[in-house]
């Protein structure tokens, strides 16, 4: 079976990497390819890895263009996806890599972007917890998904387990990213410039700033509180890609070390791309470059009485566009895995 | 006036720091260099950037050849500075940037180092607070001087000053750190390659291990707890130096938003190599390179009730050689700001 | 059809990246995996991106354990491939990833390696121009096949377009290569270390000693020249992987540019992994990361009579392992890029 | 003896440098910084990592500005030095770091750069061989002074011995750079971006296209030859800093490999700021890092005729800033050497 596909945003970051994945994945014919300021030239110009899609041109972003395709991928700054969706066709799938339909809480949207607010899509994160399941119990079928941000589904998978479980606090949490620019997207902004990343570290949005924030507490919220609260501060460092997330929780009273571990061994026992290391083992974000895979590792501090996980995530991949891409399989009914890879590009 | 001076562990990368600083320091005359299985040769074969050093050849590390220097400096593994400087002349002035000397209580050195214990030295970081005044009393005219831990020395300077003014919590702290693999030293380990290193970041010592935190707790109970207890996550990003922590602390009940930040930039308003950023600016790695300063900037998250601190050194320098020279100055009577800068190096 | 596989020299960089490409090989079973001291092992341990491998344990490499597979992949240290070999069954497919079996000229071993020499195989770079073709006829049903040094395939792929041709001169060639530390291996050196390549270029094996040298003299002098010298010196750059050559060679008198350039894009034409780019286009690496793909740009400069040919290669994938599955798949009589993506992982 | 100063193009990474050494330079005192579209902002906005100058706020660049200082360095684009310049006064010493006042033959500021010529000034290389002397004879007591292009500079310093001695042909050169992209400025450009510059090598300005190419040809003229031609490619590696250019040359007829390192190393015997080292030696980058050193490595490839020279500078010192103020120095009677160190920052 195969499914036409366009893909709107094709010259960006999360564009790119849409398309190589669905290259190389056998249900989905890329049609078509869209952007802004770049239409009308060719794809390749753009993005030169993309060998096997040469042929390709950049058209304008239109509900025409895009219309006519099983499935719209939309990789395009927050605020012009709920524009371009409302014209699309209610049988067409639609999954979009922006912000426009991830927080369900109109206040929220307000609070951290602003302007108009289109309403929360089915959340394209199929391992997260919920009081009534996972995640990919809404994405079955569906036709409307909104792919997480990067940060924000790495840091919900880290930290939701113990919270269904019970075992931590889901107040006064606590999480420091190292993050590659490739998360940023390919803007023209100083800060992004190859003189002021390299050999540095620098962090940004310091003191409960960044927009992820509340789609992190909504998704712990839908693990199962009604409160949590999380401090969070993202830090770029050299690496064009990748998230390794360093998050800490108080653990409840009573709860064992090992109720602990088990809380997250048990979440995801089953799940192909959300692998638990075994204990002393830590992950690194080479380890899951280009791969579909979160990696988590665990430890409990019991002097400190906190648990910290860390959990390496390729940005582009299962922070975007493998988090798009899995989450379309789920929806049209092909097997979850199919063109995604669980295997690394290291070193 | 010059002093005469030696350094010990030569070939290595805090050994290298020091003579880099040395090397330009108006009061200090480089004489020995010392090294341990590199003796004999070249200085310029371990360290092709030192040209103004290019005449000095690497001699044993034994108490001979030490001797008769006004100043020696060590940069030798742990276990090995207590086994040297018990047979070094007590007019001597000794900076140990070694662990051997660092830790006041037995039974921490017991835990997280092992083997026999030497003794704790004057503490080579100036500007910590302590509960009668500042880390530099005691370094008025030291002849013994434990220089700190990179990432020690880097958090103890980022909370002190909220505990020693009571606005935060010295429980429950939390603080993860990006750093550049120079701070692990020039050993022959895996994961110290460069093909694991690059593009990559990489956790260690996760969940209470790390040799660090001890002496940061030290610090912290000095600047005016009786009790401190923090979460210490390191990275391993790709840039050869720096050291950027994120720090952050319950605020205790009551304390305001400005009073917090009062603590901080009344803490070290007149010092010249601590430095609090404005408002809204927080440091890069980059910014310190090469420079003998530590900058903090702080941001207070009112949803979450935490200060998040974050500062930035360079590990070699206000980490290590530049902090051992600069309480060298101050032992000696220099001007304490002698031959440091406190610009960094950038882009 | 599935071949069973056995890959010798598991843990190293060379051996984890066979594994990478055969893991997702639909022809390929990987059965065993060998390593020298880390025999015993889990796989996993040392290459921690191998998610769909982790139920494989490093074996001894020997004989015994090898023997009984359809195919074996070795990638050994040379002078370990030639002892092992010797002993393989003539039915199975064996292709070293070493230098053990590339050399045709006894006496280049000598000079360049030195030690036993054990003959040359069928060179596994099938789009390399021959007087008689190409060098995939000599793999169509191989069973012992070379694949290549990463810095000489990509050199000769460079060049011998432009000698097959007759419109550069093969003496006075110039190659200048920026290369990533994981082409030297998983080596304990120093100057592999982080610290030593993380902000600086690093030069090596200057001045006409490296032992790729006899490999590309070798491959140009097939392409159709009785003669041929190159000035060849690679530096080490900050990127895990990838080779960017930069070559030079003097415009034979009276070829046009047109004619220049129309050698190597007739070469390449019908080459689905050697892909000439068009005028005023250069590749980077990064847009072969992780693909089996060497992207060739090419400028003639009038003004000096030179044409400058930059060649982007994964050395670890066209460079070595692609280029050994790729060449199995051509012996094996399967499509000759199954397996294989075009596609690099960019950014 | 203090002598003013103002810096022009603050803002940048060129300004930058020059006011990192500038602050350190014992006869040199920063009053005034200026810039375009920041003008009116503090200069620690732009340059966080100049600590002691924060005091200082960025003016506009207008002649009103700038006159009544001693000293002018200029770090602006192109064609705007040329603007300004006219209308300083003829007292005032004024060294101007872009390209405006490099070359002498407007023939070929006509075909690299265009638009108005101004004219070449005294060239500040001083340790480059002319057939009369040293480019340091031109700038005792100058009031204008051209500062070198970085990649120029590099390669004049590498080849100019070996013309000057007559021991290579100063035809078919063939120099290959790999540089860090600050040479480039802080400019909004997408191959600029960090995601586009880590992890990749990225060629540019391929086929003698560059405009660094008259200005070495022109100084290679002056070093004794009528005629000198060069195949000249800058690639970007992921460093931020640095220039390690590799530079080869056919050895004349006769000149045996003792004569060709008897004219590198004869040539800079005396120089505080080229080093030539011993055989076998050859430099990296980060040798050099925040240095004002040149350190040259070079090698006789007897095989195939030609002499291959490594060169390392630190673009914005050596290359760029530190050129200038050493050039100051000699222009102002200073000692040479005042305010620069050869020590590089490494690792």
């Amino acid at each position: 079976m195969s499914f036409s596909v366009a893909v709107a945003g094709a010259s960006g970051y999360a564009g790119g990497e849409l398309l190589r994945l669905l290259a190389d994945h056998p249900d989905f014919d890329v049609r078509t390819v869209t952007a802004h300021a770049n239409a009308g030239q060719p794809l390749v110009d753009h993005q030169p890895h993309l060998r096997s899609l040469r042929h390709l041109v950049l058209e304008a972003t239109t509900p025409e263009v895009l219309a006519g395709h099983d499935v719209v991928f939309l990789a395009l700054p927050h605020g012009k996806s709920g524009e371009v969706t409302a014209s699309l066709p209610p049988e067409t799938l639609v999954v979009d890599c922006g912000a426009d339909h991830r927080l369900v809480d109109e206040a929220d949207w307000d609070a951290f972007y602003g302007g108009d607010y289109f309403g929360a899509w089915a959340y394209g994160v199929p391992e997260l917890q919920t009081s009534t399941g996972r995640g990919r119990d809404a994405l079955v079928g569906a036709k409307r998904i909104a792919a997480p941000g990067c940060n924000a589904s790495t840091v919900a998978l880290s930290l939701a387990p113990g919270i269904a479980a019970g075992v931590i606090e889901p107040l006064d949490l606590v999480s420091v990213l190292a993050v590659g620019p490739s998360g940023a997207g390919k803007s023209l902004k100083v800060n992004l410039l190859a003189s002021e990343v390299l050999g540095t570290a620098n962090p940004y949005a310091v003191g409960g700033t960044h927009r992820h924030i509340p789609e992190i507490t909504q998704s712990l919220r839908a693990a199962g509180t009604d409160r949590a609260s999380i401090s969070f501060t993202p830090v770029i460092v050299p690496m064009s890609r990748g998230i390794l997330a360093t998050s800490t929780a108080r653990i409840v009273q009573g709860a064992t070390a090992a109720a602990v571990r088990e809380a997250w061994e048990t979440a995801y026992a089953d799940e192909p791309f959300v692998q638990v290391l075994p204990e002393g083992s830590f992950p690194r974000t080479a380890d899951v470059l280009g791969a579909n895979t979160a990696l988590i590792g665990l430890a409990v501090d019991e002097t400190v009485g906190r648990v910290v996980v860390v959990t390496a995530v390729d940005n582009l991949v299962k922070g975007t566009a493998g988090a798009a891409i899995q989450s379309a399989n789920i929806a049209l009914g092909l097997p979850e895995t199919t063109g995604l890879s669980v295997n690394g590009v290291a070193p």
